[in-house]
């Protein structure tokens, strides 16, 4: 935002390498015994010390085994931790039990060329990216004890030369490792300490370099870098003057990553830094305390670990406790939700404890979920239902949103907004008229969820209407209920507006509106029966409803080759056109008969795609001319966008695909980054000015406590910023604002040609199919999909069944090979699945108004 | 939560204090010219070099003023930042400029004796907490240039003579201050410059001690010391190695306690940190490099300042090329916000430009809002209409609270509620079925808003009331909205459940549902008038309604000397209960004629005060015979707390005032702390099985996007430990589960007398009072309270009308003598006010549902 006039240029500003994921991730971790990262809040504070205290603890009774692992490490081989690990804790076991017996191991398995060359000399040369390797080994047996005993193994994953941080060091010796192949590796490594539960206890130490945000190789802080594994931490603090703050600092780096640290452990210098640190602390996480450190560089440092060992036994008890309670919660979850939770749309007696997903956390599009089987672990899904259609941000987004979320209730909390003017309110309402308002919208209603959303947009389009009709005389007069005027709403079949009775009553009738789930529902619309058009077979075909005289049609306006063929502008010339048209005008002759005066006094649609309907998308020509023979009619026009809005349909508004403009507009879910509820519902001035008279009573009187509440707002600014600037988002087409295609096109076609496949719509971040089915198992208590998504769930996608339409959304920054992986996984279980098996043990998945 | 079994027990504990406001907050601070805070990432990056350098820069031009204070100094005399700056300054001009003139000044005000002993000898004494009021002053004249000359002022205000955190010197030195004197002395310090600008440019820096969470003389970090003010702040980061991960983390947690970083500088070691911390800015916050600090002692820096002279003049300019922009932006907000935003409730018409409140942040419970009076300033208000009556946290929580969101986020974003569990959502509901739900619920229903929490309660209600009553017989056939029965809701007149139609149609009809604003309302209730009780003359006396048979009602049942009498079990015998009784009996008859069977299928109420009606106070025990009746008729209760929940009303679930237990209720605003939208319907079992069955289709087919979402859940589980925590909470009476009395009730009674009050309730954190008013004044439209709110405005109470009731709301840790002076000041207006004007000039605030 902000550029000064640097008189001195920096030299080389390198702006952030994208590291988000660009394959679908298959990182995963295991639980089967405690892994621990130790950070630090400095360099220099003793770290491997802490490290090597920890592992002498542990293999101290035997048989146990710990695994040391330093991912990256400089100033190699003068300088390796991992060394020191492997050397030290013979020592320290052998003076305190001569007969101690322990197999030791350390390996270093890449290194760059210019250290392997001090290591080993000038004939190393076998490279890749500038690292040899290695494979560096050395193992020794120490003790004669009797009976099994303990194991060390070190690993150095990635070493570099110059003693510096490791994003100079990769620069200046030309070896770069990218973050995904560190966490592969280290992944890898991870694994070491598996299956040999049964034979003692074992634990796994991940060491980083130097501070907490630290740049690891790729210029990633190491904060960022190991995120997706979210392993539990140990924070080694500074006990030295000014040390109270750098290590608080440095704890609220990693807790506002998602970190937990279970234990700050510090050297004495004499200060108690420790007693203001339990106190920030509330006494929550534990503070030890370490004798100080002996400066001599030849001290063998026996005595101190001498006196350090109640301080690294308490550590280690620590660790193992913490990790007993995760585990015994992750067990007890599933049970306690199913006891307790009352889950939306769920009908729970058809859900199954062993059905219940456990989710860990989450790291950008991917899930990290519990699981089991032959031991606990923790792994990656992708994302697949963007957690109820709202999620967006990848890790670096969701990192900044959560910093950005922290700024802002830490500086605001919630304010209230009537009269009032905060920045986060003002700049969101500002981006919001300046994108998605542009050229028509000039006011910004705040609320909660699509559901408000569409309340207020109702009662906007009401008045307006009334107000253009002259049929608001005398504003008192008509302040009552007993008015004989009926207002109805012009709203297409299949679609969904939300949840509230209002949002409801704008609904066609359907088992979600019976009388069963609310018994004041009414109807209260003329509900007309929209052209669906999907790709059937590698082409896009009209579905022309019976009611518009079907035989008129010509064939060639109703099937295309391509996408950009159905949004076409020329196709409002066609013999369809008029056919649409005829249509609509019919369908909007006033109704008689009734004893109120009875007025279409809104239109309300989803643009382009009828999400909770099933992913239907209707011709945007049929929607275009509804439009605009409601604009001739002085009906006013509410777009829904709360699913389509913010780049879900690959624009910032569906508006666009419709080369038309509402008079109303409703955006929530994706608008704040799907992070937290937050809706705006945008109006023209002239809908405004409606409600703009002397006196109160002539005000919108509809409010919620936190309208505009200023987190919500600075997370949408955020996150409607990132999408649409090329230098965050690199879907975004140069030039263009849209998104590239991110399904591959000739994939998505071959799917379409599948026997199983009955039709398929991708468009933006939306990949959906309808499966063939059987007649009777058609519409809404289908379950055809339910076998199919199991199987993809098991291939790291997350979904959920919608009848037996089967779809994928992806955030606005997920990359075409991550999508291209999926549908890859989609295709080949369809093959698999040479008839669709219908799933009876799990027969709750039906077709769902919200999936 | 975690006492491990540490062997070195920690000699001292020390619970952080509370230092929350005690008293209402009158801080405020100048913005007629820029004033920074200079931070640092630890101690020893040169933070006073930095000082000087921009002061020297600052005021090379003359005239101007640079005002240099150091709040809190250790190692004094020795070391003095402020003499340092004082010293420098003159010399470095001198070097430039022999002729330049300066006129400069020292001066400290309060030193710890040892301190003041090093400096003038053992005859000091005279002492106050430690401190001596030292005054020692030095001043000198540089320079014989023609014209004006620039200023230098520096200020220290707190010495110790220890070189160590001031906490520490404090304890060691016997020489404390609280945080609030700290602040008013700083607040007097930033006024020096006020006044001045005229005759040239002005710029304040405050220097903090050591890094950035370092704590101050009472324990309190600095970082949360100065936040009231929230500086905008200049970082001054580490170029060693390791220094990116420090300045990173000083950054942030700056950042999450909402301050402002304009600039980062730091000393260049040759390892280019800027590199890195450019690209994690995202290059939005500028980072300069300063040369190498010369590491010779003796060394006059007179060299290093030449070179460092561009990057101290490019710092001044950022600086006050931000301050600018910050002035613009503040000045064109309300004329911005007027012309895009839509208020709720608000009639745009009668909001002028300047009746828009700029908030600039809040801090616990005081806004802090920019005016203008004589010069731009921000001042701090006490937000007693607790931000649409959601607001609960102190600074403390505040913080608190923000850091938790941060760390949801990051590491859970949303995630998908419906079949899955993770922590924040599954802590939340047990933390709600352990407190509010406390013996009757088992199952939680989230959602966004009390709107939506009463939607699905009456979905639940309606469902319960139709397995009850045998209604049900073929669920698929009922699945129609053709069914022959008509349900309606018992609901008290004057009630408000929200403003989607189902919670409006629950309310009975006023200009608030009437055609005009939602044709579609259709009230659909049986609505009784409920006995209304408060205090008038200081008597509580109830006010039975017409209806009830007035003349049978004995005298004594309904006046009380005390509100506990109100609330006492044995009335359960009084002639009134059984007067209450017959009424309600009555009024639940089977009404006739309709073309319909009609059925009372839920009693919906506020339990003992309804909010948005008025502050009304309903005899509770009419809500407890009302709740009895219904049950005896298997007509479900429902009891909206989305007002009255979480010590609202001075418990954590106003059933507890009303000693029965609902069926199902609904929880918003407050859940969260007032942070963020969450709300959460609470049911029993009983409900809950109604859903049961085989069939999706009998499950209750609700949902929102983010239903649960994680970063509300998180919210509201720090919020509830917090508030019923007596660690965290002084306010809660020992051993009970209540808040202690927070408004004086001699006061209150004293005022419940005045001449221009009508009635009077407290309870809990709410404060109410009704103004008499003339016959034709009151009601919906009346106007009377708007002259009274504008008086307390100024006097720092941001106060908003509803009707001619005036009301006070505070938090729930809000301390008993700030509540006394707002109650001070009320008392001290409404003697002012003879006569209660009404203001013309401001006619737009009348009586409002939800103020």
């Amino acid at each position: 935002m902000f550029h000064p006039p640097l008189l001195f240029t920096l030299s080389r500003h390198f702006l952030r390498r994208h590291h988000h994921h660009r394959r679908l991730s298959t990182l995963s971790h295991t639980l089967s015994h405690p892994i621990y990262t130790i950070w630090s809040a400095n360099t220099g504070l003793g770290k491997t010390l802490v490290s090597a205290g920890i592992a002498a603890a542990s293999v101290a009774s035997p048989p146990s085994k710990l695994v040391y692992i330093k991912p990256l490490q400089t100033g190699y081989p003068l300088d390796s931790d991992a060394a020191f690990v492997y050397r030290k804790i013979p020592q320290i076991l052998h003076r305190r039990n001569p007969n101690f017996t322990l197999t030791a191991s350390n390996q270093t398995l890449n290194v760059s060329i210019p250290a392997a060359k001090v290591k080993i000399g000038d004939n190393f040369s076998d490279s890749r990216n500038g690292f040899g390797e290695f494979g560096f080994c050395e193992e020794r047996k120490v003790g004669e004890g009797v009976g099994e005993g303990s194991e060390l193994i070190c690993k150095t994953i990635y070493a570099w030369n110059e003693a510096i941080s490791p994003h100079l060091a990769s620069e200046r010796e030309g070896a770069f490792v990218g973050d995904e192949e560190v966490l592969v590796l280290l992944k890898k490594c991870l694994e070491i300490g598996v299956g040999s539960e049964g034979q003692g206890s074992v634990l796994s130490l991940v060491e980083t370099a130097g501070g907490v945000a630290s740049p690891g190789s790729s210029g990633s802080l190491q904060c960022d870098l190991y995120r997706p594994f979210r392993l539990p931490s140990v924070l080694v603090g500074d006990g030295k003057l000014g040390g109270i703050s750098g290590t608080i600092s440095a704890y609220e780096s990693l807790t506002i990553r998602g970190y937990d640290v279970v234990a700050i452990v510090l050297e004495d210098h004499g200060l108690e830094n420790e007693v203001p640190l339990l106190s920030y602390l509330r006494n929550r996480v534990p503070v030890l305390v370490l004798p100080s450190i002996p400066k001599d560089p030849l001290d063998n440092l026996m005595e101190w670990y001498d006196e350090s060992q109640t301080v690294f036994d308490s550590l280690k008890g620590i660790m193992l406790s913490s990790y007993e309670k995760q585990m015994y919660r992750l067990h007890e979850m599933p049970k306690k939700a199913q006891e307790i939770f009352w889950w939306p749309f769920t009908q729970h007696k058809l859900v199954p404890q062993e059905k219940v997903t456990v989710i860990d956390s989450r790291c950008g599009e991917n899930f990290a979920v519990h699981k089991v089987k032959d031991h606990d672990y923790i792994t990656q899904m992708f994302d697949a239902c963007a957690s109820w259609w709202t999620q967006g941000p990848n890790a670096a987004l969701q990192i900044k949103l959560a910093r950005e979320m922290g700024y802002t209730a830490a500086r605001y909390g919630h304010v209230m907004f009537p009269e009032n003017v905060y920045e986060p309110a003002l700049q969101c309402a500002e981006l919001l008229l300046q994108g998605v308002g542009k050229g028509w919208a000039s006011r910004v209603f705040f609320s909660d969820n699509g559901s408000t959303a569409i309340e207020i947009a109702l009662k906007m389009a009401f008045r307006k209407f009334l107000a253009d009709n002259k049929l608001l005389m005398d504003l008192p007069h008509y302040n009552t209920d007993e008015s004989n005027i009926e207002l109805k709403v012009v709203a297409l079949n299949g679609s969904y507006h939300g949840d509230t009775l209002g949002a409801m009553d704008a609904q066609a009738p359907s088992p979600y509106t019976g009388f069963l789930q609310q018994p004041w529902y009414t109807g209260r619309g003329v509900f007309l029966d929209p052209p669906f058009i999907s790709m059937c077979d590698g082409v896009w075909k009209i579905a022309v409803p019976k009611k518009m005289h079907y035989e008129d049609v010509i064939l060639e306006d109703t099937s295309f080759n391509s996408r950009d063929q159905v949004f076409n502008r020329s196709r409002d010339d066609s013999k369809l056109a008029s056919i649409y048209s005829t249509y609509i005008s019919q369908e909007l002759l006033p109704s008689s008969g009734s004893r109120k005066f009875s007025y279409a006094g809104a239109l309300i649609i989803e643009p382009v795609i009828q999400g909770a309907g099933g992913m239907l998308m209707v011709d945007p020509l049929f929607q275009r001319i509804l439009v605009k023979e409601c604009k001739n009619r002085k009906i006013p026009v509410i777009f829904d966008e709360v699913f389509t809005g913010y780049w879900r349909l690959g624009v910032e508004s569906a508006a666009e695909l419709l080369f038309c403009q509402p008079d109303i507009s409703c955006f929530a879910k994706l608008l704040t980054g799907g992070m937290i509820p937050l809706a705006a519902t945008l109006a023209t001035n002239d809908v405004f000015e409606s409600f703009v008279g002397d006196s109160k009573l002539s005000a919108l009187l509809h409010g919620h406590s936190y309208s505009a509440h200023a987190v919500g707002c600075a997370t949408a600014c955020n996150s409607i910023k990132w999408f649409k600037d090329s230098q965050t988002n690199p879907n975004l087409v140069p030039g263009q604002n849209l998104l590239r295609e991110l399904w591959d096109a000739e994939l998505v076609r071959k799917i379409s040609f599948h026997p199983a496949v009955q039709r398929v719509v991708s468009l933006g971040t939306l990949f959906a199919l309808e499966l063939k089915v059987e007649d009777n198992d058609a519409g809404y208590a289908s379950l055809s999909g339910t076998a199919l998504l199991l199987k993809l769930r098991e291939d790291g996608i997350y979904m959920r069944p919608l009848g037996n339409v089967v779809y994928m959304m992806c955030g606005p920054c997920t990359s075409h090979r991550v999508c291209l992986q999926m549908l890859e996984k989609l295709y080949k279980q369809l093959d698999k699945q040479e008839k669709i098996q219908t799933a009876h043990d799990y027969d709750h998945d039906q077709r769902l108004p919200i999936a």
